[in-house]
């Protein structure tokens, strides 16, 4: 079974198949953030404390920490400013971490003051990536995410994904490092714009599971890219995902419909034992949607219309 | 590929891999309803009008029919009752219906009176039953449920299960009926009762799907009884056993967070052409959920933070 460890400077947490998905809080990364952006430059790390804080109450089982506030000579600002504020973080909240950087410097410099055991986000299929990451991830004994594109870009054909993916595991044994630490991205592409993005990201889980026999992860949001209520979309991908093999996401924790989707998915997959976590989060839930018929409370149960069917199959048709 | 093709009196609906989630409305239906019960015995179809009506409204693409008003003498009072409930029904909207009896008297008079073609629900494992079921099948020439249960019960074994359902394509061949008619219900347990519910109905999709090459349906509520909150299991099951090749199930329509879920996987799973019917339905959606920290419009989209990593790597890493 593979087993992919993070740990913060106490806490371990396994990513894996037999394991509760895996929610990476994505909030912590002014890529595409100004405001955000322009507090960290100044040194305001105000709205990184409210995220971590939040991230980790809304039920983040590990947080993203990116420091990409520039694209103006980040090979200088960006080690710094991750270091700092992986450190406000970890001194904040006391769960893994993972350290996002396209800045080699920068991820190194994530490595030395990162207590437990990170996760590198990421490596891709480019060879001055590999040739630069991988010895890194060997040397600080870390798992890595491996984005499945090249020099040549993000294929539209899942079968070079796939290779792709393949090519950075064999690559990172030639390193040393176990398969169980490489966490693959097989991409996801917006459903608005490629209608055959989801049934390529199961395939391709599908393959990375019994083949590869590696954890995943991805950035989940992108697949609603461009269409209305978002969230219903990034709602039912997830429980896809997590059915189709998926063990952990990038994502954002605070919002309650994708949450929901992650603890009913954990459960209808068998990883959250006895239900006890949805029951301890939902047992005062009150609904809350309109246009029903009736109440909840009101629909027949297992003991009424189809279930009363199948008890009635199975009493050998009892009613006839 | 396999289309089973059910229609009422002038509009055709395909239940296939390639089609959208077929989605059969389960109100009418008085087993565990005894109001319902109680107006139909006295002939008042008020709430069988209203829910017909209702179910239609909210996007059910067939609707069940169930006239199983009291298990005293059923064999005498469900035929002509069921007849009265199609022909209303029938007369009132324009979908495919589903002829839902245990008293085969009743099923053959349901066929005798429905226009188009109607789905026969159900025929389960059991000999009586197959041979009470099948020659009707195939006299009318319809579609039926197959209940994979037979005289022993429903066994916890997936693979007997499996079998059972075999069983009855084959015998459904014996009598000239094609498995493309033959829709198997793979039956679906509690989840809160048994742990496994979720993991067993998905590794029978998956069997029936690529071995027996049939349509499936189930009783969808089912799995989350017992629990909290039930709608949110029910939401986060539909896109797994859609993604899982579930391609029909009998439940409530007018539940707004099942239809959502029911949606969003059409969209991911390609059924959605051009993500029309998700686009028509929430173009105007407002966020109506609390306790976010954003607004939808202000998350980062594909343009934004993990699209932006994954751009930056298909551009050659151009930050670096």
């Amino acid at each position: 079974m593979t087993r992919t460890i993070v740990a913060s400077a106490t806490r371990e947490i396994i990513i894996g198949f037999d394991q509760p998905f895996c929610v990476i809080g994505e909030r912590i990364n002014p890529t595409g953030r100004k405001k955000l952006a322009a507090e960290m430059i100044v040194g305001n790390f105000d709205t990184v404390i409210k995220d971590a804080l939040e991230q980790v109450a809304a039920g983040a089982t590990m947080l993203d920490i990116n420091a990409g506030v520039t694209s103006v000579n980040p090979n200088e600002t960006e080690p710094g400013l991750l270091v700092q504020t992986l450190e406000i973080v970890q001194g904040l909240v006391d769960i893994p971490l993972a350290i996002d950087s396209s800045v080699t410097a920068a991820i190194e410099a994530g490595l030395k003051v990162a207590k437990g055991r990170p996760l590198v986000n990421s490596v891709t299929g480019e060879e001055e990536k590999l040739e630069a990451i991988l010895p890194l991830v060997k040397k600080y004994d870390v798992p890595v995410v491996a984005i499945s594109n090249d020099e040549t870009g993000i294929s539209m054909d899942p079968d070079v994904r796939f290779a792709v993916a393949k090519k950075i595991v064999e690559r990172a044994m030639d390193h040393g490092i176990k398969p169980h630490d490489i966490v693959v991205d097989p991409l996801v592409m917006p459903i608005g714009a490629l209608g055959d993005a989801g049934r390529q990201v199961f395939q391709l889980l599908y393959r990375l599971r019994n083949e590869l026999k590696v954890n995943t992860t991805c950035g989940l949001s992108n697949i609603s890219f461009g269409l209305p209520h978002r969230h219903g979309i990034n709602a039912g991908f997830i429980p896809m995902v997590i059915g189709a093999g998926m063990t952990s996401a990038i994502m954002n924790p605070c919002r309650p419909q994708e949450m929901e989707a992650v603890r009913a998915a954990n459960v209808l997959n068998g990883t959250d034992a006895n239900c006890s976590n949805w029951i301890m989060t939902y047992r005062d839930h009150k609904p809350a949607e309109g246009g029903a018929v009736a109440a909840a409370s009101a629909s027949p149960a297992a003991g009424g219309r189809r279930g009363g069917r199948a008890a009635r199959a199975g009493a050998g048709a009892a009613r006839e």
